[in-house]
């Protein structure tokens, strides 16, 4: 159905729904940018959250950037991935081995407290509330998607634990959903026969939520509430 | 007023928001993450439309790419900034000079579309309705921004049309704001006395729109501009 002349077709079919759809996802790669725009724009629609609009605002931004400001992002990101990498004893992203929450004389080396990722690491850090060390899993055990306790940062903690006497308590702080419960559940496990105490962060942190994004005063009671196992 | 042993403070009283705002706002450069990763949340938080949080989360989803597809966004950036330019006839954005559509011999000559900006000729293309050329003015006259007609790329369309017998029609398709309006009606007292058409595109019901829920002015506009059918 379309009305003679025009070429965006009626409002009310789903055909013509459809093809204008179509037509607006082309918006992705309109042939009528220039080659390295069009490829900054789908460079930068993989990011995640950035669509194909969001992606064209960005490279328009960018372009109308001061070339030295547009070059310190390119940089950046090449600086990033040049730079960081994992800490070899708690898996924590840094530019520096040990990192510097390892290597810092002053922390209390009589806790560990595991997390899933590195962003973990930080959402405790801004706390300012917790001292000890921590222990970065990358990842969470999953059968669902086949993640099992061989393919996450486990064995280097128990190796970690097994070579120092220092340490008196483990907390912790997988994420409260299903994924972070089994292994907190079976990191538990394979811990207390060493006698080393092991706790988990209370459930003030809502089930079912991610850890990143919990408020700081739910995250703090949650960190304060923490039950010996 | 404070919890004992709570840093966080209550959630009720206005200071302790405050307090607590203050300290999520530090987000944007924790010192919990390692020099390269906050420089590169601090370059990616510069970007329009992303604030502290997404900026963190689009670094550590740089972090975890590939290393090719990192420096791909890093290249395609630094590559736009370096190879696109400006038409030197009409003001579009692209990477050859002239441009793609002022040196297409297929173009209807007779006619020029003066837009704002590259990305409203990028609009104007998706229609596949216009098969004339474009000037982009890069901006619009607003006095109260200090912005005058000699501070937009307005002289060039003049010396354009100048030297040139082949245009017919001047069509104003300027945003239709205030300044875009106020650049409009310059630009036509500016083009009428050599002898050039000069049109302005219609205001009107947006297509889609809802009658009840469109503003005064719009359907004002949309009453004085009714065509007999």
């Amino acid at each position: 159905m379309r009305w003679p002349g025009s070429r965006t077709g009626c409002l009310r079919c789903r055909a013509c729904f459809d093809r204008r759809r179509a037509a607006s996802e082309q918006t992705l790669t309109p042939r009528t940018y220039a080659k390295p725009l069009t490829n900054l724009i789908d460079e930068l629609s993989k990011l995640p959250g950035i669509g194909g609009k969001s992606a064209q605002r960005l490279a328009f931004h960018i372009l109308s950037m001061e070339d030295g400001d547009a070059r310190a992002i390119a940089e950046a990101i090449l600086r990033a991935k040049e730079e960081m990498k994992y800490c070899s004893l708690c898996g924590n992203l840094t530019d520096t081995d040990p990192c510097g929450i390892c290597s810092d004389e002053g922390r209390d080396r009589s806790m560990i407290c595991v997390v899933e990722n590195p962003r973990d690491v930080a959402a405790i850090e801004r706390l300012k509330e917790f001292h000890g060390l921590y222990h970065v899993l990358h990842g969470a055990i999953s059968p669902m998607d086949g993640i099992g306790p061989g393919d996450i940062n486990l064995k280097q903690l128990i190796l970690r634990l097994q070579g120092n006497d220092d340490v008196k308590e483990v907390i912790l702080a997988t994420n409260p959903n299903i994924e972070g419960e089994a292994t907190a559940m079976y990191t538990a496990r394979l811990i207390k026969p060493s006698g080393i105490t092991v706790s988990r962060i209370a459930h003030g942190v809502p089930v079912g939520g991610d850890l990143e994004y919990t408020d700081e005063v739910t995250l703090s009671k949650a960190m304060e509430g923490r039950r010996i196992l």
